[in-house]
């Protein structure tokens, strides 16, 4: 890689984005940051990593829920105080803006891409796949019933949409927002990794 | 490239999607279709070809204006007459499942992902730029102001999005309806011609 840059993927659950990041960023022999986020967010607030694994997902989409826990949707208005899950969000986006500083990288979910956009030159990707192709992917990993792992898939997806949205008020998926998107079930996971660690290689 | 492959390209107005399709038909040595439709479309129909590429564009979102105008949206209930831009899109629909069937080719726009879903193995492309990049583009190309260039692109990417969603019940530049999809503003031109024709060869 010529520069400095930060690769950032959005992913739909059970598209294989985690796996495909990760092996990017040995490829490029690169950082790869996805959970440890949350373990640098917990060194950070004190909170407990499972605590802020949970509050990362807890967005209702309501600004009333959000005031009465005692926060405002950043952006809106001042913030007289904020909700245990936006004080996550906050330590989160310290912690990315800080591991983006140290060098090129690679960093999984989050709102990266947003969280970024001002002040680094990243390379923004989302993956996704047909549901039929993530329910059997979320099978074999988790051992579960199709019933339980098309449950889980649209639960996840849910609460990414409403997070992504909730902070960026951008759409979760929309192309405009992505330098490259790409179909993991169509192209393979090993497919992906090579069209972006070539594209990233041309840049 | 090793198998009948369709490439669909999907594009915002101003992104060099064209472009794009035609270097890539050119480096695959395949055919090129864009407005080639059209003229297919009116031998077909008899309609002129301006008569047609005004009609494309002509769907007003509204179900009563499609009854009115002596047409129900496709797919919807059992058609007893169709309206002139339905039956405009019905022989597009024809032309591109004749030109598919007849080998590898590259077709612009006009749904083409759609109509082939079923019966052909397509690779699905959308391409889109920032607002700024593409008025510069349609400046330069058409030798416009920028306001004038922005009210074209306004203007043309309203229509393909109600086209597209009308005849698909699809979101246009939904990233999940791509196999692919580029910012070309980002990648350049050249490199997305690149980036294409190398995963082409891959699948």
């Amino acid at each position: 890689m010529k520069q400095h840059l930060i690769i950032t993927i959005g992913r739909e659950y059970g598209s294989g984005g985690r796996e495909i990041g990760e092996k990017v960023a040995a490829a490029l022999h690169i950082p790869y940051y996805d959970r440890k986020i949350i373990d640098l967010a917990a060194q950070k607030t004190g909170f407990h990593a499972d605590f802020i694994e949970n509050e990362e997902h807890r967005i209702t989409g309501s600004f009333l829920f959000n005031i009465a826990t005692g926060g405002y949707p950043i952006g809106v208005g001042q913030p007289m105080g904020l909700s245990l899950t936006d004080q996550v969000y906050r330590a989160e986006c310290e912690v990315i803006r800080k591991i983006a500083a140290e060098g090129s990288c690679v960093i999984v979910g989050r709102c990266a891409d947003y969280v970024l956009r001002d002040d680094f030159t990243c390379f923004n990707l989302f993956i996704h796949a047909s549901f039929d192709r993530r329910c059997e992917r979320i099978m074999a990993e988790y051992s579960l019933s199709r019933d339980k792992a098309a449950e889980s898939i649209r639960k996840t997806d849910k609460n990414r949409t409403r997070h992504y949205q909730y902070y960026t008020s951008r759409g979760w998926g929309d192309a405009q927002n992505y330098d490259m998107t790409l179909d993991s079930g169509r192209l393979g996971i090993d497919g992906c990794v090579r069209i972006i660690t070539d594209t990233v290689n041309m840049l």
